[in-house]
């Protein structure tokens, strides 16, 4: 007989009864039944229910360990009768009656329980995380979390991708987020750095000719931690392909995210390819947001021109100001008590707005103070313009140009919300694009990117000739999945020519190109396909899978909101001839010097 | 028709004949036919021929352009006929007749050339990388290492493992080569350590209940670099399993292994499983390496004691001071001349060893300086221990027991190689198993771990107790294949008192123990599993399969020797508000300084 197991605590079934077994795992609960001790016994993969028979060596052995003690029992699977068969467990029709017991490993008063549903505080779960992690939702999140990227891996691999692995110890990113940086030893006064992504090395693969490539990849940025973003490192699904249109890179993979989220939706709709393309321009009309919650089904609608002149003066001034004023419809709300319409007008103040005007639709038409100074006709054509019925309501965000699309945006997702009109158990995917080239820097009054400087701007060298900057659109797109941005990608610029004339617009001379992204540059010279990718985000894919709105949850050793491992005690100091080896000196602030 | 390819550069055959089609890919040569261009265009999947006629506007456009520029070739495929056709390439029925060519990326002249196999100074090669790879045997090489990861990957999850992802930014370990570190900006004079390999969250991987783990894990040692060791990082399957012993070890990686080394051996044979286990002792003393190469057949012999008290007063004295001497057969050298066994005693002398004596033995019996003293008895004792026979000789490797077994191992190989007796176009595979746990320190005269001093001892706590430690072995093993360690594993020791205890041996107290090593101790006093495994080095494997002596040869894009990236220019200096926000300062040794 195998030294731990003949089965895994998952394993027996009534057609074992009758045979000897033997069963390794955990305490997970004991119960005192007279002359029987019942230990339900589990592993990674499940739960057997084990019985000692008092006056027994493996009775008074067990009866004094704890709970999450390590044991192996050897017995007889014994069928259970009657009531005592458990049909919530896969084992429910047999229990192994004990004969002998091991102990591997007998565990000390916990600090956590894993059996039950109490809660603990992140300190206790980050420090003993490797109990923290028994636990049967943190086995499922990390089980998902690891077929979910199985899952990708064969999907991309079956895509004609292959994975390859760039390296971890690179050179600082010429832009974006901080990065970590590593002393280099052996070159005193230098750095490597953590890659923020293997952007540049992506794009040399496509150079060095690799058609299609995909990693699974660490990715790390030396910023703040936030619900949706760990502190430190994260994963993403980095692609990028060659010879490739925008559309190509849709087409190619929307299967596989489709086929990821439809494996593991547990019966939850997914968006079935292709995913609606939405202009970023429209995406800002309809939504007022880049990362549309699709599942909320109201729309905006622009009504500028229909209180521009308009007896509301508050309005017709924003509209005679260059301003804009934007609808947006809270259905069935008519009849509302006047709390309703306060309340939400108390959130927009909350929010930095100067308020929330509306009008409400009944039956013998609009109502409300901004109807009292509107003329009939133009709250008629609002209602028309709205599709609104009578029953109806519709919220106005008015202000600035470039302010009054994002808080439309903003009431959609509280009316949404409030309304109960965010339909679970869907994933809406939608892919927004055409994202401006450039936008006008407010306190500089000059040009700027307005996303990835290194995205093809539509319509190439001619149109960055010929065009008001600001009308260029980019093959930029980002991918998002109810109101989640999984990831940003685009179509590459992988002309030096077109590269310089981009930068120079945004204030760059070809000098500063070529002394800050002289390497890609470089490569560009000597034969570089056209080629396009997008790194959509692993975390948040599986957070969305795993419904957790926390990414804590679906990380195995993850660090905390402070950056620290409190398990393994990282970060942590080092010894002084460490740092010299390291050409480094600490500069501590005057506080930290006294602690 | 699709922008740029209808076809890869490896699709067309001669049923395409007839039909439109459009291939993008780079310029791998041209030849110039009087009337006509042929340009080979490659892509990552082929090359095809492409035809352009003299006096048309694409033939004027892809005269001018320089090998490896990109390009997008639009015409009618053609059927090749007689001679023309080339049976060497998949696309070699057919060829492309041009009618219209974009230029998508105009090559400057070339630092190196893809085309040929013309060798580059590395320095070249890693510069430009992106051009180096794209030369057929690096395509190979690269393409081949993705293939074997994603086969390892395979099946890993077919024999029941999960791959999970460990950190990166995690905590200096308590053992082992020299960490990288990594600064925490927000925990001033704190720093993280880059992984050298994921060995405690493997275990607390375990110690959680996740039963069976693998990672391909990136890991980090700030180590010089050699041929088989790339500076910075290098990637292991690491992999750890719960409730097994080291047999259910090696019989669950044993398959793995063969058949991912089986599905790339392009013929080369590779030992089925199950693979030998060869005690390290025996290892020691048959092959004299506890990394045996078993292609090559020769097999050491002890003959210290037919030395013992002999007429050959050199060995005899050694033998009589504790020291031994070893025999390794070299059949069919007895005719050798002189000159060959010259060369053998400066290459000993080279070595550092004293001299290489041997016997020759012809029909006539034994010959040389040895034999002269040594008596005929004795030379045929040896002879026959060896089991040599007219013809062949022995050579012999004689002196301390700690320096002779050695030294008879780099004879093996050393007569190996020069008789052409390692076969080529093998794969063979051995585990040396049972390594002693504890090893005499000559230097302080006291007891250290002679490996991981977290394995467990054959014994246990009763074998730590009452047996002297230099007899004690570890559940300890190696994989080996043709003389290259794959790599190390264990059964772990996960009993807090085994721990102490066998560090107690090694000269540490309990405090001592706490204090180091107290984050995997204090896991293991709450319910820990015993469990084991081991962590085959990717790179290593690849290397064996492609056949290459230099890792860099099977890594995408390298560090060169000196652990510089070339392409990305790292590492690099940092502006010193970086370091300021790391609260680090410079502190350059005076050479550095001034330069």
């Amino acid at each position: 007989m195998h030294a731990y197991r003949t089965h895994t605590c998952g394993a027996l079934r009534a057609s074992d009864a009758g045979q000897p077994a033997r069963l390794s795992g955990w305490v997970h609960s004991k119960r005192d039944h007279g002359g029987l001790l019942f230990i339900d016994l589990r592993d990674h993969y499940g739960l057997t229910q084990c019985v000692f028979a008092a006056g027994t060596p493996a009775f008074a052995t067990v009866d004094r360990l704890r709970p999450e003690s390590v044991i192996t029992v050897t017995g007889a699977v014994v069928r259970r009768e009657g009531v005592t068969v458990n049909p919530r467990l896969p084992t429910g029709e047999v229990e192994l009656q004990a004969a002998d017991v091991v102990v591997q490993s007998a565990a000390d008063v916990l600090p956590m329980q894993v059996a039950g549903d109490e809660k603990y505080p992140d300190e206790i779960r980050l420090k003993y995380r490797f109990i923290d992690l028994r636990r049967e939702k943190m086995q499922r999140n990390i089980i998902l979390r690891a077929g979910v990227i199985a899952s990708i891996r064969r999907r991309m691999i079956e895509a004609g991708f292959t994975e390859f692995q760039t390296p971890i110890l690179t050179a600082s990113s010429p832009e974006g987020a901080r990065d970590f940086l590593v002393p280099a030893r052996l070159h005193p006064g230098k750095f490597y750095a953590l890659p923020q992504a293997p952007q540049q090395f992506k794009q040399l693969i496509m150079v060095a000719g690799f058609d299609r490539y995909f990693q699974i990849a660490p990715c790390f940025r030396d910023e703040a931690s936030r619900a949706d973003r760990s502190p430190g490192e994260f994963y993403q699904l980095d692609f990028e392909m060659s010879y490739v249109t925008q559309e190509d890179v849709f087409n190619t993979i929307e299967p596989v995210i489709a086929g990821v989220f439809e494996e593991f939706a547990d019966g939850r709709a997914v968006t079935k390819p292709p995913f609606p393309r939405i202009p970023y321009d429209t995406a800002m009309l309809d939504y007022g947001s880049d990362k549309p919650d699709l599942r909320n089904p109201l729309k905006i609608t622009d009504v500028t021109a229909h209180f521009a002149g308009s007896g509301f003066g508050l309005f017709a001034k924003i509209a005679a100001s260059g301003g804009i004023v934007r609808a947006i419809p809270a259905p069935g709300t008519a009849g509302s008590p006047r709390s309703f319409f306060d309340k939400l007008n108390e959130w927009a103040r909350e929010q930095g707005a100067g308020g929330l005007g509306y009008i409400q639709f009944d039956a013998e038409g609009p109502k409300g103070p901004i109807a009292r100074n509107l003329e009939p006709a133009r709250a008629e054509a609002i209602r028309a313009a709205c599709g609104l019925q009578a029953g109806d309501s519709v919220f106005f965000a008015a202000g600035k140009k470039d302010e009054a699309p994002k808080f439309a945006g903003a009431v959609r997702t509280k009316l949404g919300q409030d309304l109960g009109l965010i339909k679970p158990g869907e994933f809406r995917f939608c892919w927004i694009t055409d994202f401006p080239m450039y936008e006008l820097n407010e306190e500089t009054g000059q040009i700027d990117f307005s996303h990835n400087p290194f995205s093809m701007p539509q319509g190439e060298l001619e149109a960055l000739n010929t065009q008001d900057p600001l009308t260029i659109k980019a093959y930029q797109y980002d991918i998002v999945c109810n109101g989640v941005e999984l990831s940003s990608g685009a179509i590459r610029n992988h002309r030096p020519d077109v590269m310089i004339r981009a930068f120079e617009i945004a204030g760059y001379t070809a000098a500063d190109v070529e002394a800050r992204f002289g390497g890609m540059l470089n490569a560009f010279r000597y034969g570089a396909p056209p080629h396009g990718g997008s790194a959509p985000g692993i975390d948040r894919i599986v957070m969305l899978l795993a419904d957790e709105p926390n990414i804590r949850e679906v990380i195995l050793f993850p660090l905390n909101q402070q950056g620290e491992d409190l398990m393994m005690g990282a970060p942590a100091e080092v010894p002084p001839a460490r740092l010299k080896e390291l050409s480094l000196k600490l500069d501590l602030p005057p506080l930290a010097k006294k602690a």
